[in-house]
């Protein structure tokens, strides 16, 4: 641990505004702190007493026996201000800021009060977690700087779980859910206002922890993303999981926007990129947040996403099959070998293929899963496995089936999971350190998210991360180019444009023609103002070589009546892919560049059919976003249709999110629609190519 | 109740293969007999002993003092099938047989043994449940003709649930969880094989019991539709809503199909249209078949659909409106009144909007839900409501947070779902009738279960329901008929054609042509041997008056190069839609005639966007289905498009569907596609024309 070590592991916590109360918020971080065994001194802080809780209670800060490393502010108003004001000017070097009442009301008073604290921690170096905190919990070293009420309801045991939340009651509920389950938390951090340290930082420091296992966080917005690489750097060189929980998927308010990637590149959908890019896994709910949990601590890592299914009962193996494809883990198909073994192990009656049905045999056998599962610990394509027993009691040897699972999953290292609804078997289960759901659907599901999780993570490892440097971009004025120039600059940084040429004569036009080896073609009326060319009639599709001339006379004539600059005349190929798709990219103010791909045509925004990738990004990894698309289903070719080059378009994507990346290029925001696919190993190479494009540049 | 009676109150039981062990299954019937207080005559059978759990064993059937009423078959194979023989002779009116080993195994023995069992119930009228059936129970009556381990694990309690399943395990879990949820049950049925008495056909006698309030089924295969249906008019009539849980979901196998129609009517896909039709919630999980058990068994019936979120927590307000919008929940806007009421209510920190935040302030301020729920209980837009309490415990008055909740329920009628993740909180809050989850997810899927469910009902109440019987066009061969005769039968039906002649001679082209209104038309080659006519130069598009002699001639040069009969050449009038549709239908052998309705094109298969209905169905029901798909987003007209005619697509989509049920149309199959769709209000009227099409009927 580095920066912020003084709020883990402090040598000494003054609480300005102490209580007696040990249920009041001055009262409870004094609590805990004695209880949890915090080793350095704790100085109560209150002018009415002199002694609270057992410890000597001191007027002011200022009348300490020493500067405190840390201090919690439990008073509120203009006196918190005054008291880290003080702190700061003593030269403590963290304050954990209670009081509510600051930036989040919106306020003008509380915003005051908080540039006001920022000013005094930004001239004297110290560091302030909060306002509107709950508190940082340390159950290693003790040092329980924190109010929450959980650590009353449920103990604290020290364990390899982190839990760093910007609320309060997405702190406390992780916390519960785990103590409640028999899991150690060692932090329980709650950061509010995040004026100064954010949670994701708090989080770096945490994944650094040798000793954590896990990380789970819950944030209100994703704005401090050098701090969220870092965790990210630091949780995949430890091998530690990250997931993350961040409300507010609903409610995601489309940009006003210029142009389409405007419209599809959500907020939403740029935070699940970047996530995704980073190996953090995106939880959906407070209940997703925490159910994998005991997956993720099992030592080992899953080799792949395959499971098996074993219940004793045939519903409840269709059931769980049914899960499975819903969630997208697919049903290992068995070897040869290992059907034959199950041949040997299971009931005649019973099924060797999976999901493997001991039936309810089981209730007379009680060697069954003892039987069977370590002959699919052999199967190497097994890399989970659910175990459902929804029927067992009086007359089950419930003891020897959890012994037998547990022993597999020990020797073999294949995680499972098991649905049992009946509490009571359930509990025996547990007692075997095995992960149990109720019912089908949820085991699957926390499998699914532990395996597909890890594979997310594997691919994460093979990527440089962190975000570009936001540069200057945002500032300067913007400037709409042309069609030609927007095509011009797409070819130079890489992007296959149509073949054409610009005339600004129309006596050009014929010679044009023949340069791009004769009609027809398409001419369109180039022009930065004219934004719905089709509408206006500057475009003309198939315009044989003789009426080129006429044509570009006739433009001129347009953009002249409609008053638009005359930028010239487009004279291209006509060209036409097997299918269209779209290619789009815009620089957003948090996460820097983002780029779209998806399918194109005219109702790109009505029906979206998009992935975003933040670059930089490999040719993998857009050819993994076009397989996520749903025209994929029919990009290789169906209806007679030939196969369109996909590299060829994700080598498109690759080059124009490295374009994004470059300051020079300056492209702000971009367009490519329709993006003509087409077919792989023709004659146009590379098989893919712009026709029609915006693109907004930084001015410079 | 009526044909099924004597299963649920029979006036004598005898048991055969009575044993006297209470935990082997001839010997738990006779326990539960005697324990659930059944108030007929027990008689064990079983020739080696002459006392059997305090009863008088008997040597044999016919040694009894009466004939039982019912008997349980607890002895297997050839003896099973031989008691069954006798039992019938005797007059037994049902037999419950609990032995396995017989079509389930799919081996010949055992499916002639059934074959016999059935033959023997047919000459007299005895009715059979089972074989491999867990049996039936009532607690009502006591009569529990059951071996289910479960009765022991949680004993019953007589209550308004009734559970029919065609597994065993599927009933046992269910009836576990909501015994373990202490919601009584009354009737527990796990049937088996269903070789005479189906699980249906139970459903529908013990849905008809006035104290029951709830059912649910576990089906493996949807086969009994007029049962299913009969269950579906008396749950409708009475008010009791029916949930079905059906595996296979994911292995739904397409079927081998001569059409586009076949490969997208699925089986599952019909199933789900079926059960909607009928007002059947389907559950896609254990879970989800018993999750909202609780809601359904509240007095009442809800509004509406729309829900009012409150919580002590700002980021479970946000995350519970995610979960809300995932299971389309409408949140609620608030009337003016209501927001200014809620202003009175709250603290001034807290929002006035929907989501609600009564903030932490909850901890100190005890009556925020009391004063909070009224208010929203005044707004006729909350038709359902979540409250979240992720935090609470010592210093919180959770009784009172209870009492308000309940209160606010039973005076207002409107059902609340709890998110209460800390378990002895939650505790407080069942103790009070309350209906509680542990996370945000989970509450708001069982209300929009249980809302949408009323939904799904309200509609079903406006239709009549049940399958046309299933005519002979199964039986019957089939003949392919051609582009012309196919587009005449659409015309006859109902389901507008695109104008066009049918001409068997070159020379009549030009006469035809004039017909239409002059050229270009569009000419097609006219046989019915011809399954790929664009890829045999059988279509040719935009043809000007006076090549059509020409091109007729062609196209019958390629008839007969190809082998194919000369039907003619259809000459047609040039159309084109806003957007193509497709409408499609098919004979089931199970489940009669269903219509597809979707997005047309050569991608229908690989990019499927449809919706299936059964016949008959209003324009109602057809125009909900076309407001499901993924291209509804475009219809009503984007990028300067015109808004195309739903209405007139729909009425060919129900015109379509009433020729299905008529026997006379003979229509086996049937595809077009595409179907193009046109202005509203535009030239052509009705503005739906199909272009392409192919008929399959059965040959009469």
């Amino acid at each position: 641990m580095s920066g912020l070590r003084f709020f883990h592991d402090p040598a000494s916590v003054a609480v300005i505004g102490a209580s007696s109360d040990p249920e009041k918020i001055g009262g409870r971080p004094i609590r805990y702190l004695q209880e949890c065994g915090f080793a350095g001194a704790i100085y109560p802080v209150n002018p009415q007493r002199s002694e609270i809780q057992g410890l000597v209670a001191y007027p002011s800060i200022d009348a300490l026996p020493v500067v405190p490393e840390v201090a919690i502010i439990a008073v509120s108003g203009a006196n918190a201000v005054a008291q880290i004001v003080r702190c700061a000017e003593l030269g403590v070097a963290g304050c954990v800021i209670m009081a509510s009442g600051f930036g989040e009301t919106g306020d003008e008073q509380g915003l005051a009060w908080q540039a006001e604290m920022l000013d005094a921690a930004a001239r004297t170096g110290m560091r302030i977690v909060g306002p509107n905190s709950q508190g940082l919990a340390n159950f290693a070293t003790g040092a329980v700087l924190s109010f929450s009420t959980l650590f009353t309801e449920q103990p604290p045991e020290d364990g390899a779980v982190a839990v760093v939340s910007q609320s309060g009651a997405l702190c406390s509920v992780p916390y519960g859910l785990l103590r409640e389950a028999g899991i150690g938390v060692r932090y329980a951090h709650a950061t509010g206002n995040d004026i100064d340290v954010t949670a994701a930082e708090l989080a770096a420091e945490v994944v650094a922890d040798p000793e954590v296992k896990l990380l789970l966080l819950y944030l209100e917005d994703i704005a401090d993303l050098d701090s969220l690489a870092e965790v990210a750097r630091t949780a995949l060189d430890r091998g530690v999981p990250v997931v993350a929980l961040k409300g507010g998927r609903s409610e995601a308010g489309q940009r006003a926007a210029a142009s389409h990637t405007g419209a599809l590149a959500t907020e939403e959908g740029v935070v699940d990129a970047f996530l995704e890019k980073h190996g953090i896994w995106r939880a959906r709910s407070t209940r997703d947040l925490v159910a994998a949990a005991g997956l993720y601590l099992r030592p080992g890592r899953p080799a792949g996403e395959q499971i098996a299914i074993v219940s004793n009962s045939g519903a409840i193996c269709v059931l769980t099959a049914d899960a499975a494809a819903e969630e997208g883990l697919p049903v290992a198909e068995l070897t040869v070998a290992t059907k034959s073994e199950l041949t040997e192990a299971l009931p005649s009656f019973a099924s060797v293929e999976n999901p493997i049905d001991v039936t309810a045999a089981l209730l007379t056998d009680s060697s069954l899963f003892g039987r069977v599962l370590p002959v699919l610990g052999r199967d190497g394509g097994v890399h989970g496995c659910v175990v459902g027993i929804p029927v067992a009691g009086r007359g089950y040897d419930v003891d020897r089936f959890a012994r037998d699972v547990s022993d597999f999953e020990d020797s073999t290292g294949v995680p499972v999971v098991m649905a049992v609804p009946q509490s009571n078997i359930a509990r025996v289960f547990r007692e075997k350190g095995l992960v149990v759901f109720a019912d089908e659907s949820e085991a699957v599901r926390a499998l699914a998210q532990y395996l597909r999780h890890h594979t997310l993570i594997a691919r994460a490892r093979s990527r440089e991360l962190g975000r570009c440097a936001l540069d200057s971009r945002l500032r300067e004025p913007r400037t709409v180019l042309n069609e030609s120039e927007s095509l011009r600059l797409l070819e130079s940084i890489g992007v296959p444009a149509v073949e054409h040429v610009l005339v600004h004569d129309a006596a050009e036009a014929a010679e044009a023609v023949e340069q791009l080896g004769g009609g027809p073609v398409v001419i369109k009326g180039c022009s930065s103002e004219a934004t719905h060319k089709s509408e206006l009639g500057l475009v003309r599709i198939g315009v044989p070589a003789g009426e080129a001339e006429a044509v570009v006379q006739q433009m001129f004539a347009t953009l002249a009546r409609e008053g638009l600059a005359n930028e010239g005349a487009i004279i291209a190929r006509m060209i036409k892919g097997v299918h269209e798709g779209m290619l789009g990219a815009r620089f957003d103010p948090v996460f820097g560049p983002v780029v779209v791909i998806g399918a194109g045509g005219i109702h790109v925004e009505a029906m979206p059919d998009v992935q975003l990738l933040l670059p930089p990004f490999s040719l993998d990894d857009a050819l993994a976003a076009i397989g996520r698309l749903r025209i994929a289903a029919v990009l290789g070719g169906v209806r007679g249709a030939p196969a369109v080059d996909l590299d060829a378009w994700a080598a498109a994507a690759v080059a124009l999110g490295d374009a994004m990346l470059d300051p020079a290029a300056a492209i702000h925001e971009l367009d490519v629609n329709p993006l003509m696919l087409l077919p792989r190993g023709g004659e146009v190479q590379p098989a893919v190519r712009a026709v029609d494009a915006v693109v907004i540049r930084s001015a410079h």
